[in-house]
């Protein structure tokens, strides 16, 4: 997917919920709602701070992330959704 | 079309959403909503940092971009609507 | 008209809106609505930053400008009416 | 009148408005409404910025400004009304 | 009064509205409002600005001052009534 | 009581309202509003600023300090409640 | 648990609410409310300040910590229940 996400956004896909207890049990999601979480596939260069220099971010592409519910915007892009949100709307990187 | 957009503001003319999935199948998109993708026709100088310096842009002229469904301001030049927004408004270049 | 601005304040002189398409069509524009275009009378000094700068201004007197259909205050001044608002307000120079 | 606005305060005294075409004729303005322009009658000494500067206001006693509507607090100073107000809610000094 | 504002607070006695035109005719202000103008009885050291600086208070012990009628927080010190606000609640200083 | 308030909070035991005016008649305070007095039992390092200094707290452990009547949050410990609040919301120290 | 908070986020497991009176007797919470005490699971790299700086976290792994009712997202993380929040929104770290 060719895209280039500006200044301090990040593109995700999401993932399906894969619940699973320590003991392998997948505890299905509710369907409705969206998953929180989902695959980073690109990155902007970060974020500008006012004594202008750019907050380096702290996800790389491939990276399993969790994010808010109702986080970033969803688009289109050749027929695959994906959500663009702020690097500052993830909450935390996965495994 | 002469304008030249102030600080971080950028001039964007909307292109016609072409959802088209890998296999070639375009998926008409719903004509009520506005395309949320389009080409830049004019970038201002920069955002204006707090000390003093200018967030260089990230878009130039001519880059394919996705921005927010509510960005932007519609104004007519010479009989031509384009959309003037804030640079942070832009999610992404596409391509 | 002898008016000085303050700080990052444009003063305009409203333009009725000139649509022209390429071929020369005058596109009447809703006599309800406040044209949205208009000349810059005069200039403040700029913004003062947080680090004691002061950001220029990117127009001058003279400059046809495009901006926001709820920018500004209007003031009379010797019988003639103007707007005046905040640089930011001004979303591009036309020509 | 001895008052001494604090950082970036100023004491206006409203002038009753003067509204004349070039041609001279007299354009009564509706008197419910608070006349927006005054006179200055005393100047603090600045806007402290978040570096320890100090922005020194671009008014001084004597000058005739203009301002917003609902602009500044009224107060009575020995039983005369005068006006205090921003320096940034000032929006241009007249002649 | 043993009390010491924190940061940019300063602690004001509050004074009967002492309304006399030049000629000396005392105005009675309406009762029902609480005067706006007061003694300062104590003064914080003062705001600190993001650069660590602190912004010296312009006001001192002994003042008589003007404020805003919704500012500051009404406290009882050892039975009388004083009340505490942040030094960018002060209009002005009177005499 | 071992807790330790991060940053700029500090966390206060609510004293009962010891109103006496200066000849020692106690003036009993509404019973139903919660005391806005109370001693420092805990001080965090105090507010990172954007420079990245710290701003040293102006209160210490065993100030009688005054505060708002909404400001902070309730919690107990080992069965005892205290309020926790930022250093901004105390008002003053008193004594 | 495999997790990495970003920036200034930490990542929390509740604990119940262990209320003990220093004779020892334990005050059952009310079972409806979440406890708002927990133990530090993962910490981010903390605050990026406006100057580019970092502010150091004040939590480590292991820490017990107070927070407020409202803070953080739930989210579950092989099956166990976590809440990640802004360190901001710790009130304390406790023994």
């Amino acid at each position: 997917m060719n895209i280039r996400p500006l200044h301090d956004r990040v593109v995700i896909k999401r993932l399906e919920e894969e619940q699973k207890t320590p003991g392998g049990i997948v505890i299905p999601d509710s369907a409705a709602e969206k998953p929180q979480r989902g695959e980073v596939v690109a990155v902007g260069n970060g974020k500008a701070l006012e004594n202008g220099d750019v907050r380096k971010p702290e996800v790389a592409v491939g990276d399993k992330v969790m994010f808010g519910k109702f986080s970033g915007t969803e688009i289109k892009i050749d027929g695959e959704e994906v959500v663009v949100m702020r690097e500052d709307d993830i909450l935390a990187v996965l495994g």
